[in-house]
């Protein structure tokens, strides 16, 4: 007998709904805003997991600039929170429950988790750019109704395509660091410097710092790195984050509450604030002037060894990446990056910007975005991992905070709005263990 | 109430088993081959689509020269058919069932199918090179058991997100030749040639045919097309597939039974034989000077009006698109592209072959291959539609054989693996309408 | 003996000073501009072509946007002439001497001349990018002092490596039409869409025109092209040079002097002003509302019969070409382009900006800008011509009025900054003929 | 007064010949090959630099494998000497000349030399790849005739645009090695690895160690090394090239004289042979199945500590860089390369190959030449420098061998051809100090 015709056809790239049928229930603890400054810890049922889902057991969260923004706002930028929303999108687990239909996995296996789910159906995410996807559900952000819960739960349900195996030598922290990192990575992918090339970071947050080391591990010889935090800047050279380093000076910019929030599904504290033009900047031609300024000064300060052998040394570096998201830093990029070299923007910030076009018109810089990442866990794994690996910086030593429970998430979340706690120690990475 | 955990999580990219329970089966009519040259009209019974598909009544089916050796030899290169496989990928027809969770279609619409189903999860999919996905199951063709079974049935159900929705004034036959076309396509997507390019197609087949329209399509200039068969040069020529023509002179090619066979994903008829190297040719040495010969010869004929105005005129094209996968035109492909060219490998055939590699190395021409494709149907719909597109010639005119019903098929196979019919005409491709 | 050491080294890239030491010189004809609309044809010495130079009669000379600029206002954006200057620099012309160390040409060769001149000795000339030069030195344009002379002038001695002979087929006004066709094919180089793109051009000035009939050229399907001047609209339309068009709105532009100036190196008659914003709207917000529903409007229009069907669609296009300038018009760019898109800045115009940037960011729309051309002319010439070439519209056809004699040059300046002549008829491109 | 119209045209990119008139002339050692084995040190004159020239005091040259197949058998490969001539392409020196018409140099600024000469005119040399321009002449390679003779003499005269200015840092051996270096930067501008790819080398002869280097300085996180000679393979694990190492076993290789001969413009010792099929494989299937094994092997042993975690990982890696040239490295190459990866050929070796072209055809491996470099030195100088540059392993270190004075050159060469020298130490780099 001839084949049954349909018994071959996988309903692969299946769409939404999922098959219930599971009974069994537990019930687990949950940190809940439910408006600013309204952190609860409640309790909330979990189902076994569903078909294609692995059932995660936290064990770490970072806490990213986006988080602090709904913590302090019930919004991001133009999202607003429209009902209770548990925060946190960087996060690591163990595997505790297995749905049907997953393979490759088993109890116990440590996992990171990318928190993000296109509907791997359109047009883009068939071309590989799932960061891209109007569908997109990402956890903790307020963007999909019914809000996408974050990982600041003791246990999720999550796809196991999602899950990325980690080896035993990457710690949960690191783990869940790999959320930015992803970011930086896939930055990098996105401007593909030439071996060689120099590199210009504006913003030595989280995202920043990260950033500046994937620059040198992909081969940008000079990676100079600036801020308007010296202690930052400092810790970015000393740890081998940045070949450079370079402290906006104080006139430059308002030493007041500028906040540089990150939106969803990038990750930085929420104050590498530079330059907000101070009051005596009269127009845009003025902060203009200033911007370019800054952008010779930081050229001339970074490579002074270079100047006299090289030409074009004075015309710029090969790639900036903006991780500040602030129209002085995006201009102060344009004036900074030589021509035919590369502007990437990293960090999320002000929608609307007035800059100098002419100077990435005429002189052929092209402007790149980054939004997230796709494709960058299998990557990261690889950088932190392994004999004999190129290694990048250390991720655990980034953690300079951690708290242990979700009982203490409120305290967490205050200190990671700040830049130095009450011991005047820099605070990078703010984590919630399990 | 807080929400519950697990209700918000999709169980997308779901992995390969479907979800049963419907039971309402149907009888259809397909053509199975059960050996070599054993043909048979055969009744199946197909279940009511599952989630995720559609219910596809067929229309229209090219002949493909893989489907063709599978027919003569039950093989298709290294690939043997190890139970009764039914044939045909190149598809195209209607709606007349819809599965649950499908969403955007309507009974009665017209599509194309894309017959090549990836996993959707691993890492290469992810990355949107579903063409190579490891797990790739292909209909009609030997390499998945059990086989996935080909088009030439009444009605089959097929992943509606593999279903490519077409326009009213888009032909089923012209929609089933999207799938040839997508080589073509994807042969231009890697080549991505800079605007007023040159170009070199080798071979004139239904492939060739396509990817020298396609090259014209794409911003080449100049689109040489070259075969043994003059009435096939002479077709491209006179029906704008490409701008140049030259036939391959017989001493260079042997008259006989040189077959080139396009295994699966790929479509041409078997015979764009080219240059099979005749007895005289006693060494490797005396092939490659055939070779070298037959480049400069086509180079000289093609574009004698160029060659006075630029001085690298004589260093060969840009592009080299070898659509026979035959040794001598991998040689000739070499010598024919110019210092930083490419050669793009479309048509498979010699596993193995002996070549000039440092023809490309020390002159820096890429060498690229081509498998299958992948994200290229709606380009194909694009390209052959809608108000002031920029068309390419008729893919209906080349469908110079139409046979109806399956009963036929026998009779079409016969036919398709013939370069004229008993009247002298050129038999380009063969159809199977139902 | 061995061989000398020195013999064999030979002094290429050699830099700027010339040999001097021809002693025969010749009075030519010039049209020199001395002050605002102050134009005077006057008499020049002219030596013997140096090594290396050809003496060239020009025969034909387009005039551009910032040629116009010039004749107006003495300046062109921020460069203000200091001296005497000849314009023009789209030319084409005869070879009438020939200088030492030339070699391939003879008198009487027909040549279009690339009158910008790289130091070809620099890091980015010698990578190919030469049009980003810093000593580049571009005939007609006061940046270099003393400025380099335009080609409004009976005869010019030119570098013989930046002319580029012609074929008998192009007329001497297609030659010199070569120049702003540069500026459309580096575009396109620059764009590199994928086969079956879309594409928008914001702007149906020459190089709007230009740029839509390449990106058809090179692939994209369906090239929108929309404008305030309906006129140019319907020729674009009716010409072939795109396949849908689009008109602005009156009440979205104001229909007053709003003038487009293209600065050096880019070509485009002065008016193809698009929505400047009328007073009506009072605040950035309100424009940029006013960029999304014109990018939302003109989405629609242009493709009702591919919505249905492809579920992206509504989300822009795959490249916009942003020909004008103008602020409003990059807004409504980057609303237009779909994520994962590109925007090509071509039209030089208000040099800082307000964009809304997020729209780029969030959404990964590359923006990369057009300074002028590289590597193009032989393009172009290809492009332009052979039996069988893939044809654009016709560039003589552009042509839409001439003057005779160097002495009617400021009656063609006087036409050329005008969009209709008196009888009502289209000014696209003014051209002088000797 | 109008401007005098040819007063501003330079001359740039003139052609060949130079101005000749300098009278004064000095006598230079030379050492100079007449004939296999014939290496004679002799005295030339050399005058004064001419225009655009520098005057350069060699100090040091290493010995490439070109130059030890010239000197064993007047011949590399095809070119065959044809006059008497001077080797040494891999060199260094002091200003001790400054020709008319130079700026940027200043007498005793020290310099490594680019000793290729292209025409800097012609279309390819314009589009910035000028390794592959057609009138390259080339020091130290017989290619050109007369022949452009090399650094091995007292002194020479060189364009200054291909002397490069070095810093104090770097001595002058590593300066001299900035040849070879350039060879791998030009790899890898070529392969572009993405961040954290995987990469293998095969061969760890000079330009095989520094491709590792270049490889992991530019994101290549896993980067495993093979070849048959463990104490090079051991070398580059030690010293921090490669982060894998592999000695191929003896059964699968000859031990006798398989020679590797880089030609001209790659530099490596004459023996990082590997895998000479040995007799008791009859044929080319047996042979392929030898390199599959290989690869297998190599992958398996390489990173055992990923495959457990990454599904693909037994794919293969993303880039193989094959510094060989021979033809069962290029068999594995194809095997050992992951689907959607790139092989690079990088040594030059067998021009005829028999290859499962299949292997990067249905797999989508590209295949790429490297052809010498262009446009590196610069990358290369910065690369090796600078406080806080990223580094690769010490080129001075790779220097096994120094011989002082050109009168030595004999017994270098004679050294250069062997792969441990008489008391079993490693030979790697041979150089020639003034």
């Amino acid at each position: 007998m001839a084949p049954s015709a349909d018994a071959e056809t996988f309903p692969l790239h299946l769409s939404a709904h999922h098959v219930h049928g599971y009974s069994s229930k537990s019930v687990v603890n949950a940190s809940v805003l439910h408006g600013k400054l309204d952190l609860r810890l409640e309790t909330r049922t979990i189902e076994e997991p569903p078909a294609g889902e692995l059932q995660i057991q936290i064990k770490s969260t970072g806490i990213c600039g986006s988080d602090v923004s709904y913590y302090k706002k019930f919004a991001n930028g133009d999202l607003c929170a429209c009902a209770p929303l548990s925060l946190g999108h960087e996060s690591s687990g163990v595997v505790v429950g297995i749905g049907p239909l997953v393979n490759g996995f088993k109890i116990g296996d440590r996992v990171a988790l990318e928190v993000g789910i296109p509907c791997g159906q359109c047009t883009i995410c068939r071309k590989g750019r799932y960061n891209l996807c109007k569908k997109m559900r990402f956890r903790s952000s307020a963007k999909s109704v019914p809000h996408f819960q974050g990982t600041l739960q003791e246990r999720i349900n999550h796809p196991a395509i999602w899950c990325h195996k980690i080896p035993d030598h990457i710690s949960f922290d690191a783990a869940a660091l790999l959320e930015p990192l992803s970011v930086a990575i896939h930055s990098l992918n996105r401007a593909l410097p030439a071996p060689g090339s120099t590199a210009l970071v504006i913003g030595a947050g989280t995202v920043g710092l990260l950033v500046a080391a994937m620059a040198r591990q992909s081969g940008c010889t000079f990676v100079t790195i600036m801020d308007v935090d010296q202690g930052r800047v400092e810790y970015a050279i000393s740890k081998g984050f940045a070949t450079h380093g370079y402290v906006v000076p104080k006139p430059l910019h308002s030493s007041s509450s500028s906040s540089s929030i990150f939106t969803d599904g990038t990750s930085t504290p929420a104050s590498d604030g530079i330059m907000t033009p101070i009051s005596s900047y009269s127009s845009v031609n003025d902060r203009l002037d200033g911007a370019k300024a800054l952008a010779a000064d930081v050229l001339a300060v970074a490579r002074p060894d270079m100047v006299e052998l090289e030409e074009d040394e004075d015309d710029g570096v090969d790639v900036t990446f903006e991780c500040t998201g602030k129209e002085a830093c995006m201009q102060t990029s344009l004036y900074a990056t030589k021509p035919g070299g590369k502007v990437i923007m990293v960090g999320m910030g002000t929608p609307i910007q007035t800059v100098p076009l002419s100077a990435a018109h005429l002189r052929e810089v092209d402007i790149l975005g980054i939004f997230r990442y796709a494709n960058t866990y299998q990557t990261g794994i690889r950088i932190l991992g392994g004999k004999g690996a190129m290694k990048i910086p250390s991720l655990d030593d980034m953690v300079t905070h951690k708290f242990k429970g979700l009982g203490n998430a409120k305290e967490a979340f205050d200190l990671a709005g700040r830049t130095v706690d009450d011991n005047g120690k820099l605070v990078l990475k703010v984590v919630i263990e399990a």
